[in-house]
């Protein structure tokens, strides 16, 4: 069994980072904790509270660790808070919006982009939900779960999306510093909506917006819940009314059938498609749902918004099939060059340079497919 | 066209991160960037330098960005330095070891974790990728290229990896705090070695090591080439002898044939897994090597070391096979119970805890199968 000597853990900024480029790693790490006592005395992993206390009671006092009188590895090692905190120097993070919103500040990574060196979907879709976690790590409501508070970890409840709105304007590039905000509020009685803003960290440019609606989920009888006095004690009081889509009446998405011109049938989930929460993550639907529109297409157009509506969960063991079904004049836009001119000479009048295309993944049961989300895309030409 | 206006690029610590926490966007910006000009004066994306120069003369001395006398608009998105940085705010990135390492920390994000709350072997992968090329974006060699230095692009060269060889004691978890530390050196005359050290931030103790050589490829040709004198020049000054993994005489992998006992055919890369170099990313082929091992396997057993010989590199049209041989006593290491079992009271008298795998990756042509990459994993049981 590995041992763990005990972290000075703080939350607070750190001040001497430009300062410790010595290459001695000892001083670099007091640095870092300016507030905390970086001692490395080594102790057992199911060490006493009391011995902990004894080391640096101060900056242990908002740590959350005691499990039966004991210290649980897992909580040290992930140093989640029990009381709101205003900055998290890790993580670029910090709490905005009068107390109740959240940004940080993200450089984008060389694996999270394409060939063409901009973000793909996924790893905005991935950057959404790391910053709602983080969030709520911040709001110091987080269970050990993925991102359900202690009154939801208590009813045996965890979140599910049931419908996600995002808009790409502009996509950021291999190295780009971006600001993303992230806030939620009410959704009908039992409901949270969860918004992002994605902006240009040195211009304050708008890159992306997303919406969000989750529900509360009985993690035993995987049926949906309503929402526990006890919950919305927790997270009512961060509720802002402010959105990132303003939606009049939101799309209504149709069922696509048997008859859809692309299906990609045989999408089995593999291992590393599974989240913390033992089913498929929301974010593999996204590739599985593009990876079904001809590669022709992909190659001269890119996604300007998609609407997902969630119907179910995906199992790791459940048969995916992907259909899709491009609007009509899709000649159009599955030749690069062809469309390119058209548009540019408008020759067909069109007041948008959007194409849109509509999706629906289910499980292939042996009796009866289900429905596990549906989606809207719509395109622009890539310039 | 979009306008971009005029960051106050700066590479300089910011220290007033903390004090910004009032939900101000205009205040939080001026105050990470220090010493720069936050003036956000619009300019038409090709403005010419001059302009620039006149606003912010000092900060943008560093930044490479003149293209026939105008500003490229992706190289002010990106900031690439063309001189040496010792801190990066940003990426939490600094210089060590005496001037010529790189020390980054990073935590580890929500969707780089499996169900068991652990990173994954490609998130590893991914931040060692990551790390290098923030390695050479600090030393002011970086050209717009996926790692490549100024004088590579004007041959015309690009990095590949001929071996990489990880070894895993811990895997950092959802949350945590790690410390990545990567150096080059040389590698015989027309090579480099790469290594890592993955580091708890908060103890120290050492959770991966990783040691990998790379040579370079003309981007035209596709052939491999001698390192021109003009790049060892630009990168010999950051070598040093130090080594992550000492290898005394490197394990030499056997070439499976179709005899072996897994495979898996079919494979096919997706527009997602090509890289800024237009081929497969190294990353997917650990992906494809370790989904060939069956789940019963991976469900009571992690990787604790991986070797990889790259023979060829894969293009996004290449239908690719995965082979597996599992060393002998198979059976053993398949049923996580009995496993434990024997492990535990060592029935078997084994020295170790580890078992061991032997891959292939090959393309599958019409008349011949080409090798890709070859791969040996050790394996250890979960506790």
């Amino acid at each position: 069994m590995a041992t763990f000597s005990c972290p000075a853990v703080s939350f607070s900024f750190r001040c001497s980072y430009g300062s410790s480029s010595n290459g001695n790693h000892g001083d670099y790490r007091v640095n870092i904790n300016v507030n905390g006592n970086a001692s490395t005395r080594p102790f057992k992993q199911h060490a006493l509270v009391n011995e902990i206390a004894l080391q640096s009671p101060a900056s242990l006092a908002n740590i959350q660790f005691l499990e039966n009188g004991h210290i649980s590895e897992e909580k040290i090692r992930q140093r989640i808070p029990t009381k709101k905190q205003l900055v998290d120097p890790y993580r670029q993070g910090l709490i905005v919006e009068r107390g109740v919103g959240y940004r940080q500040t993200v450089v984008v990574r060389s694996y999270e982009v394409g060939v063409d060196k901009t973000a793909s979907l996924e790893s905005l879709f991935n950057l959404f939900q790391e910053t709602a976690l983080n969030h709520v790590w911040m709001s110091g409501l987080l269970s050990n779960g993925f991102g359900a508070t202690h009154g939801m970890m208590r009813n045996n409840l965890i979140w599910v999306v049931s419908r996600m709105h995002v808009e790409v304007d502009h996509y950021p590039i291999w190295g780009e510093v971006i600001e993303i905000d992230t806030w939620v509020g009410a959704s009908g009685k039992n409901g949270m909506r969860r918004d992002w803003i994605i902006r240009s960290q040195a211009t304050g440019i708008t890159y992306a917006r997303a919406t969000s609606t989750w529900v509360m989920m009985n993690v035993q009888t995987r049926r949906l819940s309503k929402m526990p006095d006890e919950v919305r004690g927790e997270i009512s009081p961060w509720f802002i009314e402010k959105q990132a889509i303003k939606e009049a009446v939101p799309e209504k998405i149709v069922k696509l059938d048997d008859k859809a011109k692309y299906v990609n049938s045989g999408l089995k989930p593999k291992r590393s498609d599974l989240d913390m929460n033992h089913h498929v993550n929301n974010v593999k639907y996204v590739n599985w749902m593009l990876e079904t529109i001809p590669d022709k297409f992909l190659e001269c157009n890119k996604l300007s918004s998609i609407i997902l509506e969630y119907r179910r969960e995906c199992g790791g063991s459940d048969l995916v099939q992907s259909l899709c079904q491009p609007d009509e004049d899709e000649i159009l836009f599955t030749n690069g060059v062809v469309q390119q001119n058209l548009l540019k000479n408008n020759v067909l009048g069109m007041d948008t340079m959007t194409y849109g295309y509509t999706h629906l993944l289910q499980t292939k049961g042996g009796t009866k497919n289900e429905e596990i989300v549906r989606g809207r895309t719509r395109w622009k030409p890539k310039i």
